[in-house]
């Protein structure tokens, strides 16, 4: 790995208190070009801008797609990743449902250790607080035709985060718009999956909702994910969510939660989730709970559904009574090191490059 | 717009007859940057690269629509672009699907003019060449969360372009992959669609297949678009293609072939094509032509349809008795302003920038 330390860090103005999520970057960022069929070197550079024009075949064809992941620190200022081999496997099955190549456990994993290593200093310690990670691969050739890049770049860039917590939301049941095609990208973090949804998120923030829950494309009978998350549903005990395919995205979250509710002992359905179900759980009062779960939020609880001009209301539960509460707080436990770990989910980043450096 | 003509040009070391398709670009490009809400100047700058970071919206959540035109010199070395006002058109709904902000009149037509006035010695004069254009719209602003951007980049590039001719493919009609979902971004030209095609269409290839048939995600019963064209076909002596929707390009080209069509006394009939017909009219003799339509190449003609493991070959005609090349012609004769224009399709780019600047 090239090291190159900031020359000019900018962490002695970073206020852990007071910080603006997504926006603020840490010193270093992690980079690795490719071309002539592999990989080159992994650099750890000073985060800024670098020489791209408009033809960048990652801006007109849209072939990049993205990881999300968290390092945490505990109250002895310890840093660990959370089960970040997940998304090494992850962000090479978007590569490669997008043609993209692979990227390698070295410049993943390594480029993760050594970037929030080296930042550590940028991560808020603090019940919920985090550094949000966004590795991603884009492709860099400057050609006007559409057709696979022979160059690319993976880069990694990170941004401290607040507390996860957020107040209930009401969500949108999709009943024209959709997120993913049968046989499309759905199960890629593609970027072009992301901007397809901002509109019909737009028009479900207009009419008072903060979300959409996607659902398939053909019959709008079945949900698929919730905004940017996996979908729950809780029906008396039973925790009902869809199974992942090529629609719908293998969360690392999602797959948390279905581990840890049966820890609990509760009885998860991985299954179709119908809307009809839904509705008419809700009509006879056994809907309990509806939450949406992925890396940024951890859950976002529901509070209504909107499902064709019916805004239907859903209980608000006390953490003790709350699957997606409980949970959340058995996940937060785990990856800010205030429990057991009992599936080995934590990676603890030891500190090499900042004393090499 | 504020005008800056390039200090090294390098069209001295343009060769007209020996060129890469693509990745040649002209000397300059045109620049427009959206944020409080509002595009700032026009610029026309030299071709160069920008100061993006890997946090760029764009590169993230694929929030980026682009057009593909091409402006034509003829015999008298008059520049002209055809119906530019469709792309003008069509950016805007693209950027609309995308939740990004449309593009003034001043900023798409003015600037397309004043690039292509300022290098129109890149232009190659003879039959079938052109300058091929790429105006964009990206997602600038530098925040790692997923929703709408607030900056943006508008910019305009081109490459000189070969002659448009090419052999005839064989295509398959895929029966699992699609490139667009009901309720999701098909019709727009958004980076993203194009980025899915890739690793189908790879797989299409390794079975000796140069494009795939695009059908509908929830049956694949029906036809929606070939490779990155809109597709046509003919049975007996009547046309087929199927109509626009929000998962199927209204192209240009398409647009035009159904124009022209219809002057040459051809019946056209937009409805939904089956795959079912298309196979049968195959066996039994009537199938004549099928060809993809779209700037780049006008027309692919295709000489086999795979499906479902079977090849199935289609008649070779030549120029006057096949309605794919006759119809290409026509359109051709109009771009080069070889023949009236009947429709008034051509716009005349004056010399008006290079003057000045």
């Amino acid at each position: 790995m090239i090291i190159q330390k900031s020359a000019t860090p900018r962490i002695a103005t970073f206020d852990p208190q007071n910080f603006s999520f997504g926006d603020t970057f840490t010193d270093h960022m992690i980079i690795c070009e490719y071309e002539n069929g592999k990989w080159g070197d992994v650099k750890l550079i000073p985060y800024g801008p670098l020489p791209f024009t408009p033809a960048m075949m990652g801006l007109n064809y849209g072939q990049a797609c993205f990881e999300g992941m968290k390092a945490y620190k505990d109250d002895e200022g310890e840093v660990f990743l959370f089960r970040p081999e997940k998304n090494f496997e992850r962000i090479n099955k978007s590569a490669s449902r997008l043609a993209m190549p692979e990227v390698t456990e070295e410049m993943f994993l390594g480029g993760l250790k050594a970037l929030v290593d080296m930042d550590r200093e940028w991560i808020p310690q603090g019940v919920g607080t985090s550094l949000y990670i966004r590795p991603l691969i884009f492709a860099t050739e400057e050609v006007l035709k559409a057709r696979i890049s022979n160059k690319y770049m993976f880069a990694i860039v990170a941004t401290p985060a607040k507390s996860y917590y957020t107040e209930p939301v009401s969500v949108l049941i999709s009943d024209f718009y959709s997120r993913a095609a049968s046989g499309g990208v759905g199960s890629a973090k593609a970027a072009g999956n992301y901007a397809a949804s901002f509109y019909p998120t737009q028009l479900a923030n207009q009419q008072g909702y903060e979300q959409v829950i996607w659902t398939d494309d053909s019959t709008h009978e079945y949900f698929e994910e919730s905004g940017t998350m996996n979908v729950f549903v809780r029906i008396n005990d039973t925790i009902y969510t869809p199974p992942t395919s090529e629609k719908i995205l293998d969360g690392v979250t999602r797959d948390s939660f279905i581990h840890l509710a049966k820890r609990r002992g509760i009885e998860v359905r991985i299954e179709p989730v119908s809307v009809k179900k839904v509705i008419e759980a809700q009509k006879d009062g056994s809907l309990k709970e509806v939450w949406g779960v992925g890396t940024a939020v951890v859950t976002s609880v529901f509070r209504a559904l909107g499902y064709k001009g019916e805004k239907l209301e859903l209980p608000t539960l006390p953490l003790e009574e709350s699957f997606a509460l409980s949970l959340q707080q058995d996940l937060v436990n785990i990856q800010n090191n205030k429990s057991e770990d009992p599936f080995g989910w934590r990676m603890k980043v030891g500190k090499e490059v900042l004393q090499d450096a």
